[in-house]
């Protein structure tokens, strides 16, 4: 998973592009980039780190231009060099840069179209890059000699949709002409549009999130359709166009679960009202499975179950506490010759509050359960904590698939659901009872908000991959190259640093 | 406020300090040190900066030793340099390093004496250097010639208390004799001793909050006492003294309010608990002045109003909801030659969930107010999410007086209620309704959760000096070197930024 | 002018290519870069800086692969931004990364070309991103759709030859394949080729200088022939290929003259005895036109006239010595807000020894003068240090015309010579005589030492610019351009401290 | 060996003696430090590293006042750690620091008289620091209270002499006072005074080497005598006085040979006209030795061997030339994983010029021989380029013993000379010839420049300590230290690639 934005205006956009990916960090924070464009010229800085440690004055100082693009990069296996930061950048045709959140399940197939077709060299081992030369080619086609109109931009974003596979959600440049945004036809990844009536006239922004519109002071425009192209030329005109032939919706039900912050509306639904729904379908089930009258109080997992653990106590009538608290600031280890390392864990994140479990029945709400790793030291917490019995649930069902869309997973024999029933996987954890969310009661919270959404790219909970083309056989060959990369044993310092950055309750 | 910590272990303790200034970081991220001792070296590094961004692998390299202080600094008008960063050191006599939380209140007599009677130079307008010179003269009148025992240095405590005025909680190390920590005779800055059984010995260390402890592993032993010292020698051996004649326990109140995390316990009061009471307290007093039934949902402003938030609610049976999302990542504004820099607020830092203010009366509760201003901004972003009425309640009293023991607040014309009824205040924020805490049930909040506390330093309040030594002439001195401070209009960048990471709720 | 090196070895080559750069870091100062060739990707590593600058350990890592190249940049008028830093990079046909020492004179034309007939965007005002182009474009052309044999590689070099103009010298590597060299038709700039037999089999690497060969333990083989290209396969084969019609041979005079280091071997020229022969020309010379018991001392101006004064004072039989000491640890002007800037001058690069100069007629060798600002500075300088008469004589002729092919001149109108008399210039610079090299001795001087060379580009002295395309309007269309890009006044820091890096003599 | 600088000014003097050190580079490669004084506070900044690395502009704007001190350290056995860079600071009596350039030979007995009589803690193992200890111990002595006049000032240095052993030349400060400078009562290192009349009055400098004083526009006016201080207090005002009882004069002879620069006078002596003599004497020896006519032509080693050799040359009536370039860029060499390193060595350094060594009897001129290792691969270099014999001459007699006054030598059984016959000697380096200056020519080559000059510090050549304090036993500890030193195995990155930057000739 990554965040993306894009932006055309009247005004230098450096300052603007940095705010974005700030607004956007929580979806990566493993590589940040920004690429601008001042007459037919493009300037680019991206690097490893986080927004603010990647950008200096002096980086800032060179991205010089009205219209520009950004991404930050969450780490995934095998992709996790500087060279593989985003924005990528190719000279022909007219010079292009792109930047795109998900993932391709055909870029194998495309690596050597590209080179025995086209003869384009693919530097990295990077999808975005694959995607960027595809664009490029089909622009090189779709153009007339060096004369390029709108027209053609959208043919070759057409082109694009029926040679690649997965999910995209992408914003480009064309150098001297404008910026680009498309979204997959199945929608899986989002991308929405805002606009600002400045004094020198509109600005035009497109995001992952909404929230990165309404933090700069952007107005909500739309969401991008599945398959839908937009490109906004240099003079500020807006030009829309649907690329797909059948297009439909699926919005990833796990930016609902987990990924989203609670204040972006996705698709049209709330990310924050589905996570009531969760909640409050979780509260329903938990009633059927435990003595309500068991329950001394609900906690979340801080901080995106939150909204959920609100709603479900309240459903049940159970009081609401805080009884984890997240540490805020994370550091390194430094490994010193010579020096043992103290043992770390989840209580590096987590502390728990003893006063709140003490001689208490505690029912801890997860948004999810991944590894399970996690889940059974929390539980371990809130005993050594005091609690007298641990209650485990989960807004989120089971994850039992791998996802190939875009969000880093681990291997099936990693996911503690595959293969074990309930029961194993409530002993695995620890925990005195065991609730996960049904995959229909998670799919109708989100409908529920948002009555349009009927499909959902929900994977990793229904084995179901909408794309059409992912076959066992894929799978087996992702996980057996996600293991050779995992093999290598060694952890870049800091990446180690970053996963720390992250939430914890995804494990 | 910052943030301190002492250790003694019989192992390399630069990884434990980093971690501990990690988990203290709330309580300062204006500039971060340590000072470690080996055989009889010290070697120290501090910066200006985040814990995480100060120290690099070949900083920690170079701090060596078993034994050593850490320390992460607020930023205070008149003391941002990089210069005035702790630990500091002095040469003579044996060489000793120091850090402290708090602030001395007759510091120019303090320097003129030093330099008067014992020619000490103090080099910067640190209080904290003049502390540890104060001690250093102390030592040395103690000490028998170069031999140095127990009893001279507790007697050097003692000396120290009789000289000095203000709240101070400190450690310090003697070089090639051990740590030494000790608290102001009225108790007012935090500071608790824990314990480890290691596999090679007893390891103790002693902080500013019970959190550095738990997160570290340590037990829990106790809060140190006013005006006691805790020496512990290089050997690993405690040893204990009262050193003040009339020591009285007057805890911060606005530790509890506010500036510690809640999962820490001071002076026998869980800071979370107290903050619940806050709420529940808070609540008595909102149901006399706003008719409950005109209450939709109360919200708390993230992060530190929560507890107290969520208990409100529960007392008034209103829904609690989370419809403020704070933004967790923070940057820089660059300013670039020939660029207008875009308006930045409250907004930056916040973001309201539209859905969860339409049309709905919202009771928006924060721990306090101090200047207004971000309460404003607060109240009209509820506003503009669509919310029909907006009461604003807070659950600490008004903030009238400036705080003179080490927290950084305003001068009193710039304290929006200094000067002004509920009523003013309640106009000024544009809310429908205020609503303040009590200064007595406060004061009950915390004494409900530990009884033994009896007294407060709850001077921003009520306006009573426990040191006694507080004239208004020396408030007006005060505020009036802080004038002229702030007068100097020139604002470091990098100090900005570290304010905005500052939570938003004490503006 | 600027440095190149390119290697295909059996092992890793980053610290070999690293340290070649150190070698012909005299060639430029500005910028470096390395790019390496593992399986098909490349690595590439540049930015703004001296060679021990640029690279830190976490560059080298990412530097992999036993085949690269590397440069690094004189700074030009125009072209001193990082984003120019070399080597350049295309992706489409193969992959290609180039560097490249010298100017091209059509580089308008071709851009415009490469636009409109190919859709290549260039990104930035380097001629060598435009060179890089057109090879790449010549590639594909002459490429069997995704196979590419020697053949086509030298047939793309020989259409190279046919559309561009001006002097260039350059390294090249083609993803997979191997890397290429080439050189112009009229051989400007120089470019050599040396091998070493080491452990694992033949390693070749080609060079601006030989003294990069000698410095790394290669045994040198031959210069690379003007028009001629040369391709070593990544299996390490040699493939040799004359791709020009009527090549010939008119290598650099000013390479002799000052560039080169003095070890270096440039087309069967050493180029420290090209500079004892100027030596003994221009005391020829010098015995004409003035009295040489008149003479008391020859001095070098350091570093680069030390060859020809040694000989001019052995010839003319007048003690040699070294009166100026060069400084050679240069640092920054700070500019600090409210200070006064102490005035600098070339007294920070050089120093005089008083004694040597005292009541002495002493003749100042220069290797050449092109503004003459520092000759009049080092004249005073004499006089102030003592000396009664202070004669100059400068080892080339006087720089009377720009240069196109790649040494950075001032325009016209800068340089002291033009439009001036030998009397008028004399007395500009203060000094109480001046000899200059005559055109024919200094071409003398290097083709007494080789023969076999009969042609010389030395437009700067006698305006023939040999490639026959470069006319008046071309240079003041340069000329008028230099200004602009001079005007804006703002000269960056670093380039400014690099320049001060530069040896004293060609001012 | 080491470079200091003091000044007080009436501008600020940041700038300057950041110049000041660029100027004094040479003799000290390994770290550098400012330390400024504005009303009574000090600021202070010192790091490892070149003077051009170390002070970045950020540093640079808090080195705020008038007057200050500077140092460049060169790199000693046992003290190459950051916290050993000077100037230090202690703050009592009334803040003072210091910066010397020397060595103790009672440092560790001082050490203990300080913690045992004064209860001075020594955190480094630099003598600077106990030096310092020592004078702010006797400063306290003679101040009376805390005022504190000139008087007690030059009181505090005659004790200080009294106290100390050894070499040493001093910069210091008193915060609010002014600048002191003092030197050895043996006049080891040198220290001369400079003054400049700028437009807000006078200004004085003092620095280890005179072209400190003319890079910066300063007048010479004279050598600080042995024994002597001068005090320039803050408003300006010179004081002088002999506070030594027996003062003599005794400068280093190594000054002259090798660590001073060419250009500057120390005690009255210039060092170029000195290296001048040493030719002529070394010459004549030479002429005894080897047949003249046996010798084709005379080459030094640069860049410190030059001036003696032109002018040996010149005696001897044979050809000068200059057969070997130094390699003015010099980098680091990267330790990659898994990787061989390339063979480095003096060719690293130095390049033969093959047309000046083929089929020629060449007689290098080294100015010494230390451990002879350097020596023997450039008598290998010149064989391989093709000389037929190769003579060798140093200008300087056999090193032959420890130096203990601040220069860095290795131990006894390093020196090449120790235990060896002259032929044993000649055999080692592989010359065909080796031919010493005597002892004696040396002291007189440079008496002869100012015959004022009668004693020397030559103990590494006579093995005279002239304090009369070097025991053999205090010999056998200090080398044994170093052993002990040299044994950890470990050197440091930082520090391998400064000694790379050293000339080679003292190898």
């Amino acid at each position: 998973m990554c965040g993306i934005v894009g932006v055309v205006s009247n005004n230098p956009v450096n300052q603007l592009l940095y705010d974005a990916l700030l607004l956007l960090q929580h979806r990566g924070q493993d590589a940040a980039g920004i690429a601008t464009n001042h007459s037919s010229m493009f300037s680019m800085y991206k690097a490893n780190g986080l927004v603010r440690d990647v950008f200096r004055t002096r980086n800032m100082r060179t991205l010089q231009g009205n219209t520009g693009i950004g991404h930050c990069r969450y780490p995934t296996a095998g992709s996790s060099s500087e060279e593989e930061a985003q924005p990528f950048y190719v000279n022909a045709p007219f010079g292009i840069t792109l930047a795109h959140n998900g993932n391709l399940t055909n870029q194998a197939q495309l690596k050597e179209e590209l080179f025995k077709n086209d003869r384009r060299h693919i530097n990295t081992d990077s999808d975005s890059e694959v995607l960027l030369n595809v664009l490029a080619h089909e622009v090189q086609e779709a153009a007339d000699g060096y004369k390029l109109d709108t027209d053609a931009i959208f043919k070759a974003v057409a082109a694009v949709h029926r040679r690649v596979r997965g999910a995209y959600a992408v914003v480009a440049q064309i150098a001297g002409h404008g910026m680009l945004a498309f979204r997959d036809p199945f929608g899986i990844r989002p991308l929405c549009l805002g606009m600002n009536e400045g004094e020198h006239g509109t600005e035009y922004l497109v995001a992952s999130e909404s929230v990165a519109l309404e933090g700069l002071g952007f107005r909500f425009v739309r969401d991008i359709a599945p398959g839908e192209a937009i490109f906004i030329s240099n003079d500020g005109t807006l030009h829309e166009r649907q690329c797909a032939e059948n297009p439909s919706l699926n919005p990833c039900a796990f930016e609902y679960v987990y990924l989203a912050r609670p204040d972006s509306v996705i698709d049209g639904a709330s990310v924050y009202a589905t996570r009531l729904r969760m909640g409050e379908y979780l509260a329903d089930k938990i009633r059927k499975e435990i003595p309500v009258e068991e329950i001394d109080v609900v906690m979340p997992i801080p901080d995106s179950s939150r909204p959920a653990a609100i709603q479900l106590a309240l459903k049940l009538g159970v009081e609401y506490r805080e009884g984890f608290i997240k540490n805020r600031y994370i550091g390194r280890t430094f490994i010193m010759p010579g020096q043992n390392m103290r043992k770390k864990s989840v209580r590096q994140k987590l502390n728990a509050i003893g006063s709140e479990f003490k001689d208490k029945n505690v029912l801890l709400v997860d948004d999810s359960i991944v590894r399970g790793t996690t889940s059974r030291e929390i539980v371990q917490m809130a005993r050594d904590a005091g609690a007298r019995k641990v209650y485990f649930a989960s807004a989120a069902p089971p994850v039992l698939y791998p996802n190939v869309y875009g969000i880093d997973m681990p291997t099936r024999d990693e996911l503690i659901a595959h293969g074990r029933t309930n029961e194993e996987i409530c002993a695995e954890i620890t925990a005195d009872r065991l609730v996960y969310q049904d995959v229909d009661a998670l799919k109708k919270a989100i409908s529920d908000v948002n009555p349009a959404l009927k499909n959902f790219e929900a994977s990793c909970f229904d084995g179901v991959y909408v794309t059409g083309d992912v076959t066992p056989e894929y799978l087996d060959r992702q996980e057996s190259a996600r293991h050779k990369g995992g093999s290598k044993g060694v952890e870049d310092a800091a990446t180690n640093q970053l996963n720390l950055n992250r939430p914890v309750t995804a494990e």
